[in-house]
């Protein structure tokens, strides 16, 4: 039952769909889920395998948000099964939007979302170290009271209040990889590792040496995840869409410049020269260098208006790795 | 890559594993999950590919009562959207107890959770006569004022104040039966159609003739979804756990008399006889009939607890079909 087709993985920005700092309503989030999924059938018309990964900011952010004011009856619920909230959710709009899409193309292939866990490094000095500001903001005070109260890693953010830091840890191991990659060369187009996937880590009991994956307090970058997702489903070709055509070198200086095709060793250099900024293009830079070094042969950063064109090879940054 | 095991389809009642109006905390649902994961093994170690579905009633219950007390700025979610989040939660706990459980008995399956979308039709008559109770309870003026604003059809509840109502009709089809299928006959656990599936229609576009899935306000009776899902994947076995050991006819009355076994006529029978309380044991007896009278060969109703004492044909309600 498994076809010959490549296997392509592409991530979709959070913010690649979702105007930055905006609370989306369902409409909205269907719009742009039939634009996204209208933009997706330039790689079905190529006949690959679709493996698709997404953010959820905004989406988490509002869950956080809700949990807060949530009556005092409702238990609040951690972030690792906000996170699975926001794979099903999310995950249901998309194909939504994409079967809808699909059909009207008479085109007969599958979509389902899958609820993915992935593994992380517990002794990873992420965990020691949070840094990734999530959810609402609170005045000194608050912030004061919840790190007290709840052990939470509280920071001032650029003026606005405080916000919680959780960890963002490397992710190890996509635990549902088998399930996906037999899917996705069954030709079915399958949704994963939303938000980055549920951040999980072995844990084991002392008395019996049993281990167990329990779910952490953390965030992990989906890029990286969907990075190790590519490798793990054998992809061919890693697609990261985001705001931007091209990657730049020089970005936003004077003699900025856009770069329209790399190898291994030009992206190893740019990024030891610093060119990219840290928590921005930097870790997708990262995620696709991994994926190359990882035996990938193509991968791709361009923004979702400019998909159509750069698989035509005239618009996006390329990066090529083995043949 | 298939294998020659049979297939069973496990329905779990969103209150066989949690109490009644209960609202549980998370640490909560993960015990639970875990008995539920030790309890399902007894299916594993007969070798069965394995579909389970679930209910979500307290778990959506509770999302309705967190969108009402969400802050302004945060869009409401409709009914829809909040049910792919309980496939996302829920699934996500309970993968995460079964792999565990399988790890830790040396088993090497694949467990996923997989976001369901169930076709439902938009003529059937539920839709003009809305009957299921959902959501927070309301006072008789903020009724009125959702029932005026809002067009939402609103009921007395027993006393405890009003609530909204949402139609309930029959499912006709689980758009990912295909990959629901291939990826259990693959061997791998999978966790799908939470809370009845994510009710969609199929709508028709006046001007161009397409048409598409879309979202609806409904829910779907899990047992009758589950009946469904067991017919499309072919499954021989289809087992229902609620809160009884086994069916009764002249339930709760003098002579109440427990049923060891049964094949489709007297299955029949009884139903027409009335013998089964309607939204309790009667749509799990109709979900049972339909599954046998479509060449299923045998279902089985009992609670969590009875699970292994059933499967030795010692205790709970067993039907018989087609051999």
């Amino acid at each position: 039952m498994q076809n010959k087709n490549p296997t392509a993985v592409i991530a979709l920005g959070g913010h690649a769909f979702i105007r930055k700092g905006y609370r989306p309503t369902h409409e909205e989030h269907q719009i742009a889920a039939r634009k996204i999924a209208s933009i997706l059938m330039e790689l079905i018309n190529r006949d690959y395998n679709l493996v698709i990964t997404h953010g959820n900011g905004p989406q988490v952010g509002n869950l956080l948000l809700q949990n807060e004011h949530s009556p005092e009856e409702i238990p609040k619920q951690p972030l690792d099964v906000l996170v699975a909230m926001t794979e099903g959710s999310l995950g249901y709009i998309m194909q939504q939007a994409i079967i809808n899409e699909l059909r009207r193309r008479g085109i007969h292939r599958h979509v389902v979302t899958k609820i993915t866990q992935v593994i992380l490094d517990q002794h990873d000095p992420a965990f020691k170290n949070p840094s990734k500001p999530i959810g609402p903001f609170y005045t000194h005070e608050q912030a004061l009271e919840l790190q007290e109260n709840h052990n939470w890693e509280m920071a001032e953010d650029s003026g606005r209040g405080w916000r919680r830091l959780v960890p963002s840890p490397s992710p190890l191991k996509v635990i549902q990889r088998h399930t996906i990659k037999d899917a996705a060369m069954q030709g079915h187009i399958v949704i994963a590792a939303g938000g980055g996937g549920i951040p999980v880590v072995k844990q084991i009991d002392q008395k019996t040496g049993d281990f167990s994956y329990v779910g952490v307090e953390a965030v992990i970058d989906k890029d990286l995840t969907s990075s190790l997702l590519a490798k793990q489903v054998g992809a061919e070709l890693f697609i990261i869409l985001t705001d931007v055509n091209r990657v730049f070198i020089n970005y936003n200086q004077p003699d900025q410049k856009p770069l329209g095709a790399l190898n291994i060793e030009m992206t190893e250099k740019y990024l030891d020269d610093g060119h990219f900024a840290m928590g921005s293009m930097r870790p997708k830079i990262e995620a696709v260098l991994d994926f190359l070094q990882s035996h990938g042969k193509r991968a791709l950063i361009t923004s979702p208006e400019n998909l159509s064109k750069a698989l035509q090879g005239v618009d996006g940054t390329h990066f090529v790795g083995t043949i």
